[in-house]
């Protein structure tokens, strides 16, 4: 099958982002990069094209000078989908301007910087129904799928709490390093990372894993939450509960001073007759519970497995597939979208998606801000 | 050396507890069982007397009768402490009058019904210089008293999260049961249980594991309690954030309907140098956690541990010790207390952590019944 | 019920393993310690008897002193039965006589030196009817029993392949330190451990493990031995091969020179349709696999376990219970038999359990000298 | 950097490691697909070469045609290396070929069927000084090389005992369905497998992993193997007893009748001073054990791990990486060599490792075969 051609929006030299975007497309071999804008320095972006064996002519000096190239190109040779994987300030304009030339769009989480700029966007894809996938990762695990399917089937009965957890330690060697090094990060900047540092990088992953793996919404939170030091603007850390329904309540707890915690994301849904639990740092390990039974541990590439998720693993059982692997499935998704196949919902998060976690973001702003007070998501 | 007489209120035939107190007390070997008043109905209590080897004359028919008649026997054959395993509303009542007896008391936990029975305790425990110990039996475990004294030699640097966690799901088959089983469950009839049922029995263990192993004080709390079914007058499930200072925040989740859950307590600190967790289904594992070190593993019976730590744990390192032991390691410590030996503050809870547990649960549903608000502990 | 009279041979101040077997009965409550020669220098027993309130004069002299002297006294004072918790090399001389004196005895493992010496005390218990309880401490956990009656139900099919360990590091401290103190360590010295360090007090467990859950005679085994260190006259390290039958083998593993293991005793065996796998340092979890379900953990304290298993876990779930409460289960099955209640095979390893360990050792010790040949068992 | 030009020999439509090789080449990013022999049956390899996009006339009718025509290609087209995935018994032939031709080899374990044709292509790498990697996967986990370099750092002290695990199950539902399956699976042929199937797929990846971690030659082994059932002609079931020196030795244990088991390859090397256990399928994790200090647990992406594992993991810690990204490190470092670039031993194995396994395997065949005798390696 053909390859689908592929532009990027930064990513270049150094940047930790864009190489995992490139490996993963390279994983699941759908996708040729063919095209960017790598860098807001052009020639580091010259040097990053060459190096990746890009036409020079294709490295473009501007995402406005990419997008009319390439629109004027061939219909066999031009680029297909641009990939975004700039800072968050830059993500609204650059996807709002390939969706309106008529290119596919990937693009990392967060969508935007406000939800009004996020509720924009998703009409624009709704308007020219191109496909926009939003890189929350951790749904492509293939146990974070199992875990929707089994939900889904009813198996746990009533759902009666849901504990999501998001820990990570590393911001501890900036925040407690020299002072000249906290303005430098600009997750701590306001103006580069938006009205939050741990909920909006971190925390929404939580909220999206539950909304993901349960198909519910959530519909208030009431956050507290905790700049942890004198001086920092923005969160670090910080806890917030949740109300699904009137019977139905969770908590997400979500933190960047957690000292020696790496990526530590869990998710547990309990529910009446039988629950799960998952967590990303052992991630083909799906635990179900139940008051009657034996502990079940569900793995990759079995039979019992659905379909979704024994099509997100591609080794025998017993051969750790991670993090790489699980973008590879978003982007495998996304190629399937893209080329009109047919596909499941669930294989890769969308526009909407994006969406909820900005009105996410902004609810538990807001409801710490007030007095840590209920708030609508 | 001589054991110490022991009576009991309450643990007659069929009361789990009460035989889980005889066998801690059998463990650590410094007592013996003398005399009780082990059930209301008299000739059951008589029954479980002769079983268990009790001279007839000292199965006695009430509390205010043993008392009584205790205290007229000659000094070397007289009870010297008297174990309180009766349902919740009856500990208060019975510990004040052993205590105005002149009897040293074992008293499960809660403490009493409300803060101010709590504190009329307290006073009472102070004008007596009586022993009191508070059966918060996880404060027993050997890697309990570990992660408090590391905690207090400063390892951590500055403590920036707590996370603690008590999940259980018994409860589903009881309210997932028949309408008559949810009346005849004392545990959810605040007139036995108190105001709470799932911060009152089991998400204080949580509080009190917190404030034990870090020796800091919760200042305020906010609650979100969900009583989960219509019909249940008593939260079965909760989220408690906490605040200990102005910078030092943290959490409390606890839930009984976590179906499939056993007895789920753990503890997580995190520092700006180092973090510590602990969980009680796995109770001789003890993980620090570094930014800049591999993860320690610390288990019992190692020279590596602190004082109190080793000598709360008898057999060689691998051999698992549990809960028995845990409640025995407080039991012994106790003993100490009453013969007056030399002991160190953290061998056992004592009738302030019993005040502070209360204080904790008053608050709680405050704050739960007034909207979700901050209130002192 | 009244309880069970019990002397004690060795096991005075000091002796880590007498401590636990008192600590076992106690927690049990079927046995009440009468008297006994808890140390071959006279005071010292006597300061023990003292501390453990046992009346002076059934503190004796000897052994021989002492089955006489209980013989004699009336049958509802009398001793019943007589733990004993010497070192190995006295197992056989003690046991023999306090069955010839009619009682009934609970023997730490190894039952003797030799396999004639076991083959004798097997008759003479044949002979006396009486209860002879061989401590072999891991068959008392509730998920030992749990995986007897698994592999009892036929569950795994066609048993294709067992392996178990047993590797500890202690010995590391004594073989590496001064070489005066290798010489001190009675059990590296074949007069006082008999023909085998390592084999003899750690692989035989693994051995009575395998037969004790799986029902199978080990039918021939060829071992290489490892003495790790000049000077060293036993084994410390070893691998025994095994044959259960013309298409069954497996492999038993120990050594005490793992630097850092403490306790690590596991099995796994391996059917055709299932598989079980055990490990003693958490030992309240048993892993069921298979090739087409998802793994299975069993735990104690539900319904789903054996009757067995479940009565040899007195706490709700999720309340972990350790060695002592399992050396508990085999005083517990002891008593019933010593009170002619019924009881299952398997409530306590037999004298027969201890003829096939010595049979083990044998065998392991005699492949190993005639050059790593396959030897019965 | 320019990519190298790969050729393929196998791995067409439908071959499991053939894709994996792809993958693995595509994550590190040094490698381009540009022609190859991907089936016997050309129809099929010319479908697949057209679905990967690879030129119709670089999808060759055989080895010896590709060879001689990617010869006479211009040095800035011509293929540079050349991947042999084929089934074992081809692997020899085609590698002798290619490394004739001049070309680089990666080759799939293991290396040829016979001892003498190992050493003949080790004898033909050593006078061609072509790069030959020999894909043994797991020694490109990061965890599996930090052990290599703490071991070579002396850390352990006098190693003492080494025991590695491989234990599958799949082979059972071959073995126990229908007879006509036996016959078609081709690990189960002599012809195709060569003298072993258990030791020979899998046994080895254990030898390979000692000999890698702790840079020590296994010199003698004895072995019993077991085909389990009537009709099977090779080994499915084994345990090989090591002897690295007179003080030490060691055990490998593989099966492929493990019910349940998936991937289960472990290694313990316990050292005087310390020992380190690694386990498969939890690959990003390194348990460092001592008798005296806490238990250290190593992960990727950490300041205090060496820098080949360092460099073996692209992602923040915390961030699983898996198989794939295994073998990549394995291309990583052979295209280092390739391009005649620095590199450390053990960035990739070799054709001598290649040896070292053939005459592992035939030591376990004869030994087995002569009735479980040592065996020199």
């Amino acid at each position: 099958m053909k390859k689908i051609r592929m532009g990027m929006i930064g990513g270049g030299i150094g940047a930790f982002i864009g190489d995992a975007h490139r490996r993963a497309s390279r994983i699941c071999n759908d996708y040729e990069l063919v095209c960017g804008v790598f860098d807001v320095n052009y020639e580091k972006s010259q040097e990053f094209a060459k190096n990746e064996g890009i036409a020079a002519d294709r490295c473009y000096k501007s995402v406005e000078a990419m997008l009319k190239a390439e629109k004027t190109l061939p219909a066999e040779k031009r680029m297909q989908v641009v990939t975004i994987v700039t800072p968050n300030a830059l993500h609204f304009s650059f996807a709002k301007a390939a969706l309106s030339a008529g290119f596919h769009v990937v693009c990392e989480k967060p969508l935007t910087m406000t939800v009004k700029e996020a509720a924009e966007l998703e009409k624009l894809v709704e308007k020219t129904k191109l496909t926009f996938a939003l890189t929350h990762t951790y749904t492509g695990y293939p146990m974070v799928r199992q875990m929707r399917d089994i939900i889904a089937s009813g198996a746990l009965g009533t759902i009666q709490r849901i504990d999501a957890q998001y820990y990570q330690g590393w911001i501890n060697s900036i925040i407690h390093g020299t002072g000249s090094r906290i303005t430098g990060v600009w997750r701590l900047d306001p103006k580069h990372a938006g009205a939050s540092s741990c909920m909006g990088d971190i925390g929404v992953h939580a909220f999206n894993l539950i909304e993901y793996t349960t198909g519910l919404e959530i519909k208030e939170i009431l956050s507290d939450l905790n700049p942890v030091k004198d001086g920092i603007k923005l969160d670090l850390d910080g806890t917030v509960l949740l109300r699904f329904s009137k019977k139905l309540k969770g908590v997400i707890r979500s933190s960047q001073v957690c000292g020696g915690e790496e990526n530590n994301l869990t998710i547990a849904v309990y529910g009446s007759k039988a629950s799960l639990k998952w967590g990303q740092e052992n991630p083909n390990y799906l635990y179900m519970l139940s008051d009657t039974e034996p502990t079940k541990v569900f793995k990759p590439a079995h039979g019992y497995n659905d379909k979704l998720a024994e099509s997100s693993h591609t080794m025998p059982s017993g051969h750790p597939e991670g993090i790489y692997e699980a973008l590879a499935n978003i982007y495998k998704g996304a190629a399937k979208s893209i080329r009109k196949q047919k596909f499941t919902a669930g294989e890769f998060p969308t526009v909407h998606d994006g969406v909820r976690g900005m009105k996410f973001i902004h609810a538990v702003v807001e409801s710490n801000k007030e007095g840590n007070v209920w708030k609508k998501v």
